[in-house]
């Protein structure tokens, strides 16, 4: 019986707690990092025949903001679900770990 | 007739300029590219078995950094081969086109 | 009795939260900002004599730096008392606007 | 008379090069940093009061944005003038200088 997706708020010993992200949002992140991997193989074909270093920079810099995206939408989830629900239990590791994982984001 | 791939350092019109990237250089991007794609993959698949968003966005992280070594690298294989040509031969525009682009990298 | 400083957890009715920085934490912060003052006012000084640019933006960067880790100290603090104890209250808005302020301070 | 303000794109030992910087450029950067120095000061002050680190995370991040606008003038002043210049006169160290620069920019 596998538990592991429903699981992911808790610690390893948890069970059934629910996914936060809906099929919407699912399909949203989803869609978006199929794009970003067709930018990437883009951008591996652009270095392949020579293309003008200034608009392979350009379309770099067009993934990093896409995967910035990405990032603030799981972001947002993951602040609305997990850490609410961690913090009400009173498992206040969470916000250690949420603040590790923002300071590597941050500028 | 292809004269592209010698071409980039050029305005449209011009041939047989030759690419500044070394194979080398270009293996080395290409290596990282690649990583990169699979690290892609690896996201859309956390993702699709909800892992905890954490982790996930620690992936992301990673994305960000590796992209940012590939950037760093076109980067200056573009300003010491193309950069200085183009100056030494007076087409001084390309210095506001590297105005662009490096402003969309910066913080 | 002044219960306003010692407030800002809370909405604007109440009274009697206590502040979340400790005094270590202010000296701390005041000692870095008073740092950064001092280095914006020696980057004036800097273009004044026309200093080499290269020098310039070397200081920007350490600023940029310094004022980042300002952002994370704060951030910390923030996250380990008022958006902790504001959720526990249930003031679930407090996530809304963390958001806000993390994603101006993403990359 | 004095040389020294106007001299800064050259060498050590180099005098009568003239400044980059235009007194409009000048004045521009002058009170954007006088703007700067004045929100620190707010910042400070605000710590001070314990205002509300929302808040204040806020005026951080208009901080490092008005910031990198300094950054973004100062790098396009250098490199319309020294950058242009220094290639043209042969020293091609100046690339190696403005890469490390712009690393330390970048996201």
């Amino acid at each position: 019986m596998d538990h592991g997706a429903a699981d992911h708020c808790g610690d390893s010993g948890s069970v059934e707690r629910h996914s936060h992200h809906s099929e919407a949002v699912k399909g949203n992140l989803t869609s978006r990092l199929n794009r970003i991997e067709g930018q990437i193989r883009g951008i591996k074909a652009m270095i392949e025949k020579d293309t003008y270093c200034d608009d392979v920079l350009n379309q770099i810099a067009a993934v990093q903001s896409a995967l910035n995206s990405v990032g603030k939408l799981l972001l947002e989830g993951h602040m609305k679900s997990c850490v609410i629900e961690r913090i009400q239990a009173g498992e206040m590791e969470v916000v250690d770990e949420l603040l590790v994982t923002v300071k590597k984001l941050m500028k």
